[in-house]
């Protein structure tokens, strides 16, 4: 059990390691050795748990996706707006791209040049979970009259992929402030009058949990 | 003088060739053999114009500041609108990185993993722009009451960023029509009432010129 616990720590070191490389080298140029020694194990204990680099990849993008399905995977509660659920989601997603480098290196092992082969789209999920929450405004009546869920998703994908690679380089992108600027701005034109005023731009408190 | 002519168009074809295979295979993996064979040249004949990689990227990186200089480098009309240069400019920004791998690429190598030193920063200069022509918006009281520069500068360039990013792997988020249903969704909440019956969010003809 003590041997499984340990094993367990290692492969998470590992994958801890993999990200911050990945996330400073890219993929292409990260080094088997540079992430082993990061992690602080050897490359011996790094080959029995991963077979190849493309197999840290791969862990490092399926744990950036628990992360993504952590923000986007809860129903939403009784009585909620599917909007204040876009805007909290969007909030959560930022928090933790700007906190936990694996979800941010997953992001951009999915994204980099060269495509890589088996990925897990991750944009492409989040895309589709925008899309899913504007069409559930659009049918609840809580769009204003002449906006679409499509025409809203465009604008709102965009931005946070925008958000997202504009953090990589200067992480008041993925601020909490930023994103309250970007929502003050956009749902008076997204939202009906009378959901309008029931929303959060800042997102709602649950939501927050962690983010500084 | 018809040696001349020569070398500059050999330049020019390793310029693009190098640009096609940055933007497929990123730099890191970009070779100087693949760029060659590509433009039809030698080995020797690269080396003659471009001393390393890093040169054929800083000469794409070049080029495309000369593309983003065309899309935003003409002075404003005398009586035109700083919103409607600034939709002008995001469809002639789309339209090159659509059709001008060069612009592509450029872009793609001042924001690739790993970040490159001594690189042309195409989206600060983007970013600069835009800010530029939203305060003059501001100043000239084109924006709708509420609205500061500051706040639509965040939305426009993360926007932006988002299509030129998912663009690159589908097209049709550079496509016209996208930026229309962004300005359509946008304007009605950015400009003052008595500019926006102005403004067309298709741009105007002038600047669609080679859009197909």
């Amino acid at each position: 059990m003590v041997k499984q616990e340990r094993a367990a720590r290692t492969r998470q070191a590992l994958v801890q390691a993999a990200a911050e490389v990945f996330a400073q080298d890219g993929f292409v140029v990260a080094s088997l050795t540079s992430i082993s020694r990061r992690a602080g194990v050897s490359n011996g204990a790094l080959h029995f748990h991963f077979e190849s680099k493309q197999a840290l990849a791969r862990a490092v993008e399926d744990e950036a996706a628990a992360g993504l399905r952590a923000v986007v995977g809860s129903d939403r509660p009784a009585g909620g707006d599917p909007l204040q659920q876009l805007i909290d989601a969007t909030h959560a997603l930022m928090g933790r791209l700007d906190q936990d480098v694996v979800v941010r290196a997953g992001f951009e092992l999915c994204s980099g040049t060269p495509r890589r082969e088996d990925t897990v789209d991750l944009r492409g999920q989040w895309q589709s979970w925008v899309e899913e929450v504007l069409k559930d405004a659009e049918r609840e009546g809580v769009l204003a009259e002449g906006v679409s869920a499509a025409d809203a998703s465009v604008a709102v994908v965009a931005a946070t992929v925008g958000f997202e690679q504009l953090g990589a380089d200067d992480r008041t992108w993925m601020a909490a402030a930023t994103l309250v600027q970007f929502w003050d701005l956009l749902l008076p034109r997204l939202a009906s009058a009378a959901t309008l005023s029931r929303l959060v731009s800042s997102g709602t408190p649950v939501t927050m949990t962690g983010r500084t």
